[in-house]
């Protein structure tokens, strides 16, 4: 067999299964966007059967044979050369499924039904006891998870891993010691501060014009609509089905306006990276996560949400940006928004006002929820923290960090949803994102001249060009810090994020 | 093993062949309602992919194994019990699928794809000779699929069986016979008459009442929203994602109501059949097309289209629910429809009048279409017509039955997209619909008294209770003519539907 014919029948196993994980994103989409109530039962045993059949494709015989025979092929490629990264991916990911027995994964998905319905409940009722139960056993079956892919100085080292390869406990330790360091005086200086006037983003904005500016945004940013869609959502999220049919959502508050702004400009940040990557990676490895058994182009969920941040944060959340288009805003809602001013507009909607909720907070306090969170999965997974004495570390450390007074735990442990489905080790990726995103944009401010003149002119096509040459087209073939390195000249670095933050919330 | 462990383990399999085929209408439902355009390639792969995985799950050595286990725990059931029905059929389907090797099943799905492209450029130009060398191939294909499932009289009966099993070339040739003797004087009296005003129907309607309209019809007849969703297409259908998730689709022509009307009252009849399936058979054989590779809850596509056209025509295309119903229609279009009484409607939307076009027939030529193609289809199968003779052949039947000339082949052989998706033996099945939903409804008011004065009542829960009792609920555990023998005391027969029609447009 020739090195082409080797890779090629490696590639049309691995295919099969990229196809089969877009089908299951988009059961997953459709039951978040479009499905009737009454599909939900049978809906979730078609995305566990599709994920099962993903999973035996990678793990069947044929595959392991292709694998070997495209293995011999590419040892004489180059480090990085994309064909022999598809194959030590493919290898990567057939490795981790061969180690964790099915068992476990079917007593992980059963498990994640019956935790989400506690969950549910419990936040509703803000009665930690009804979940209590089922997260101590989501924390059990993730240390035994965490002992069947292996680890050696921590147990959180192999559910980061999952998320962001290359992090660990100790990593994420000494990054977020840095960052917490450098963000401290900052907050403080901030919340020294009288508050903005903000009255008028809690006016009556009908969902119809909220929707029409968000597309506009969203094309502004240079989101193609003839692969793309923007629908309604609780929980907005972005999905891929191929770089050419990316679809992203949000949701519209009638009664607050920035909520379906920034969530869609975030959402356009994922959907962006999705849409770039190289046509030549559809349907292989290098736009597959065969580890997380996901179909996506983004090569860690860090790197993806560095995207996002990147265009919520860093654009359409500036001055700048409101200066050239809050004209166009006022179009969308002339009686809303006339007695505001471009810059009244910018100032409310970068306010710092530390809370209690995550998905609500500014992005000075941001980074403390996802520091306690990392904080307390690390002692759940190692066993220094039990579930019953969550809630007291975790109350005492938003009393630390932002001096505020958990009032149950609906505002409190159970406000997110990541645990019930079972998910440990995704929190740091949204710092992660942060910090990244001010990385990369720090680096193309200085390397293209032409790049902060193009932004002021409202014109977001030489930054996409740069993200997409440096980092949407690669796709899943270098991981983050190689990314970084090769843009950035250094791995991850907080540094940047910290100095963008000052200059935006203390100069 | 016990005989309920045996067919629980049986029923584990086929439960993720149903998984499996219910993604796959997702992916068609998707790629006709809500994808963008960018979306049609790699769309294409994942159908492909998810078909595949469905067959080689039903032809694994564990299907095997569990289905002669199951084998021998029903021998002792009585014919026509569900757990005897579900085994029998997936045996049925093992052989087919076993009996088609997987080389032809590759070869016929890439000859659709160029076949449907060649097509759509072919009707476009009204040129024969674009679509014509993919035809003689897709007959080639059909035949050589024929001859592998296996037939004794006709390779069309081998056709025909998958999608109307217990139908022959030889039955369909005598069912024709009786309905064309009994149509044909029908429609002379018909042709005779004067024809009403239909000027009205031509006006401007927008689509939101449209919409709102076909959504309380929709309603009205029984249809449950909290299990389904209207959307709209290009080409209205209907499709189940198990009983609780059944959708329908239709389009809006705002120069033509009747389109949306009737067309939603269609897919309503379709829906109402999968949403009344007996919710034991959810992910069952019985709720599964094993031998078509499709997630559908109806016995045959004729039995499906008995439902569609017993709503359809029998209910809202019927003098009765427009003297009910038309000022409800009204108050939707209250300019439009000023001038017209319930009367004038009812005989615009009755009105005879042959045409060239399949989908825009009206009740009395409609079936002289049908007939015109399964004598086509027959001839090409047996090699007695080749696709160079078909516009000959298909014009000269045109002429014979509705005396029309056809001005072009885009107006004649090119107008239907079955052949161009490699779809023969389908379309006897629309005329089967036609006299199995008379067949019922005549039945129906025989045995129930109260039916008429219900209806007449305009209301539509004691029609939809009988034919949940009589035919919904059981899915597809009776074949169509157990189905009509039971309920009916007779196999199909035209006679009903030929009382039907004189009582509607004779007398």
């Amino acid at each position: 067999m020739t090195q082409q014919a080797s890779l090629a029948a490696l590639q049309e196993r691995i295919a099969a299964v990229n196809d089969v994980l877009n089908a299951t994103s988009l059961l997953t989409w459709d039951s978040r966007t479009m499905m009737p109530a009454g599909g939900a039962e049978t809906r979730g045993h078609q995305i566990a059967t599709l994920t099962r059949i993903a999973r035996d494709l990678l793990l069947a015989p044929e595959t392991e044979s292709a694998l070997e025979k495209a293995e011999r092929a590419v040892e004489g490629l180059p480090e990085g050369a994309a064909e022999r990264r598809m194959v030590e991916q493919t290898r990567h990911a057939v490795e981790h499924h061969r180690s964790v027995p099915g068992s476990l994964i079917q007593e992980r998905a059963a498990l994640r039904t019956v935790a989400q319905a506690a969950w549910i409940e419990a936040r509703s009722k803000s009665e930690l006891a009804i979940f209590a139960p089922h997260l101590a056993r989501t924390v059990e079956l993730s240390r035994a998870y965490a002992d069947c892919i292996g680890w050696t100085e921590h147990p959180y080292d192999a559910m980061v891993s999952i998320y962001e390869p290359g992090e660990t406990a100790a990593s994420l330790k000494a990054l977020f010691g840095r960052l917490r360091a450098g963000l401290l005086p900052i907050l403080d200086v901030a919340r020294s501060r009288p508050q903005p006037r903000s009255d008028f983003l809690f006016r009556d904005f009908p969902e119809e014009g909220q929707r029409a500016f968000g597309l506009s945004l969203a094309e502004r940013l240079g989101y193609d609509l003839q692969r793309g869609r923007l629908d309604t959502t609780v929980h907005p999220f972005e999905v891929s089905f191929t770089r050419n049919d990316v679809r992203i959502t949000t949701r519209y508050n009638r009664n607050y306006l920035p909520a379906s702004i920034f969530g869609t400009a975030h959402e356009t940040g994922h959907g962006l990276y999705e849409q770039g990557v190289d046509p030549a990676y559809t349907r292989t490895t290098l736009a597959t996560d065969l580890v997380g058994l996901y179909a996506v182009g983004g090569t860690s969920f860090g790197a993806h949400e560095s995207q996002s941040r990147l265009w919520e944060n860093h654009i359409v959340r500036s001055r700048t940006f409101w200066e050239k288009h809050f004209p166009e805003l006022q179009r969308y809602f002339p009686q809303q928004l006339s007695d505001v001013s471009a810059e009244e507009f910018y100032r409310a909607v970068t306010r710092v006002e530390p809370g209690l909720i995550r998905v609500e907070a500014d992005e000075l306090t941001y980074d403390f929820h996802i520091m306690l969170r990392v904080e307390i999965e690390c002692a759940l997974m190692d066993g220094s923290l039990s579930v019953s004495d969550l809630p007291s570390a975790w109350n005492a450390t938003i009393k630390r960090d932002l001096n505020l007074t958990v009032p149950d735990d609906a505002k409190g442990v159970l406000q997110d949803v990541h645990w019930s489905t079972g998910y440990i080790g995704s929190f740091p990726t949204y710092t992660i994102g942060n910090i990244m995103g001010a990385q990369v944009m720090e680096t193309l401010r200085q390397q293209n001249p032409a790049l902060d003149a193009s932004i002021e002119a409202g014109d977001y096509a030489v930054l996409a060009e740069e993200l997409h040459t440096r980092i949407w087209q690669h796709g899943r073939r270098f991981m983050r810090d190689e990314l970084l390195e090769r843009e950035t000249g250094r791995r991850l670095d907080p540094a940047p994020y910290l100095a963008y933050l000052r200059g935006k919330y203390v100069s």
